[in-house]
């Protein structure tokens, strides 16, 4: 079986930057050359929710926050979405996952209804950003904050609602040089962003803003927290609700680094392991 | 299990038309304020395509040319595609389903991949109208028209390839009062689009442009043709590509009439029965 990587890398070959697309596959979401933002993230029964653990509203509030979450990573003010569910036999709450999906406030523009053999949801999100903020865009010596609190979906055996940091985002439009959402862990997002920006750093452990009942470990890579993680350069007032918890340096490793000043081995995960 | 015109039914109680979205759910497409349109259709194995009887390309491009083709419908020009992957174990052709998705020159700016029990390909298809042509414009005494020929898919056994007919239906946005794709058959989109236009109507089986191999019930009900059906306002110059197949009429029903002038009963197919 293919990684979720080796496969990101293989859709890269066709997938295609330049206009109309201004920022293609490998940010949270394309940017269009008129602004436009899109996200499209897809949850399946068995991977991405249980049915036996979450309501169908709540499947649906989660497939669309991580979505709009995508769009808050950009600094884009979301639109409306996009639905296709997949639907097993016998399942006849769609109304309450739409309502789920509905619940953040977007509009629900349209969508699709296929039988299938297992519960998916997919979701396009589609939002539009005056000054997007991709991943690429740290220099060394920027710093790395965070919004809110992290290892609360670890914690809560990621039964948590998730919040979407739209206004945040947004917020932080004209003071984050590079933005990404953390889904998989700081440990793996803090990464991804820096390898974007041709950058390494390091992210201090003992600086994580711990949600209640969660460990270190959770906070760093439990993943699923929907938090922002902003490289900002460095000089620039933070607003109350930002955590500095690291900086971005020289070089090509993000290392997370321990109370004791040692680095620490900490992947996220990979949706395909 | 429920019906696919009841699960319509349910979404669109949560679903709303109004500022940015400016049409929603119902029609081919939806238009945004600005004239962005946005198609999302998903495929799923077992359903709508059989691995043992598609290559990955040819999935992949079938799963783009169905949104482009509801792009056409509305008048629309391509921007981009997002496509998100439902992967079994053991399928590693993704990057076929990819250049498939690519063949029809729209670059695919972004998606997602997820584990799933079966393959799955939902596509997002974006789009530009400067005036979008609804199902809902349709008034009686206007022409109904088709593109190219009816019926070769299911002569085919669902295997020809789908050409999207998006340089026809740009041509028709001064053209037409309404716009469909014929995806389910004429019989039964004729009638969609004469509903959301309040009116009735009739299609002449006679007139229907057949496919090679094609009879008259593959035209109008076989499905999955996906060429355009168009109402056209009386006196107005139509296109050599074009086919009057019948007319919209005051009242509420569509009716298919044979060569003898008798009324005929032809339902297109519902994907969930």
């Amino acid at each position: 079986m293919l990684s979720e990587q080796q496969l990101i890398e293989l859709i890269s070959g066709v997938a295609r930057s330049g206009d109309p697309v201004a920022t293609g596959i490998g940010d949270d979401a394309a940017v269009l050359d008129d602004g436009t933002v899109l996200s499209c993230d897809m949850l399946v029964e068995g991977v991405d929710f249980e049915r036996a653990r979450s309501t169908p509203w709540q499947i649906g509030a989660r497939a669309a926050a991580v979505n709009l979450s995508d769009l808050a990573a950009m600094a884009a003010r979301p639109v409306c979405l996009l639905a296709a569910f997949g639907i097993p036999a016998g399942f006849e709450e769609v109304a309450e996952l739409a309502a789920g999906i509905a619940s953040h406030g977007v509009p629900l523009a349209g969508g699709d209804l296929s039988r299938a053999g297992e519960l998916t949801v997919t979701i396009t999100a589609v939002g539009r950003a005056e000054r997007p903020v991709l991943r690429s865009g740290g220099r060394p010596g920027d710093l790395l904050a965070v919004t809110g609190t992290l290892g609360g979906q670890a914690a809560s055996g990621y039964t948590a609602e998730i919040v979407p940091r739209l206004q945040e985002g947004i917020q932080l439009a004209g003071l984050a040089s590079a933005m990404i959402d953390l889904s998989d862990g700081i440990a793996t997002d803090a990464a991804r962003l820096a390898h974007a920006s041709g950058c390494g750093g390091r992210v201090l452990l003992g600086r994580l803003p711990l949600a209640e009942g969660a460990t270190v470990e959770m906070a760093a890579s439990g993943g699923e927290d929907y938090e922002l993680l902003a490289a900002i350069p460095p000089g620039r007032a933070l607003p109350p609700w930002l955590t500095v918890v690291g900086e971005l340096a020289e070089g090509d490793r993000m290392v997370m680094v321990d109370a004791d000043g040692h680095p620490r081995d900490m992947a996220g995960w990979d949706h395909f392991t």
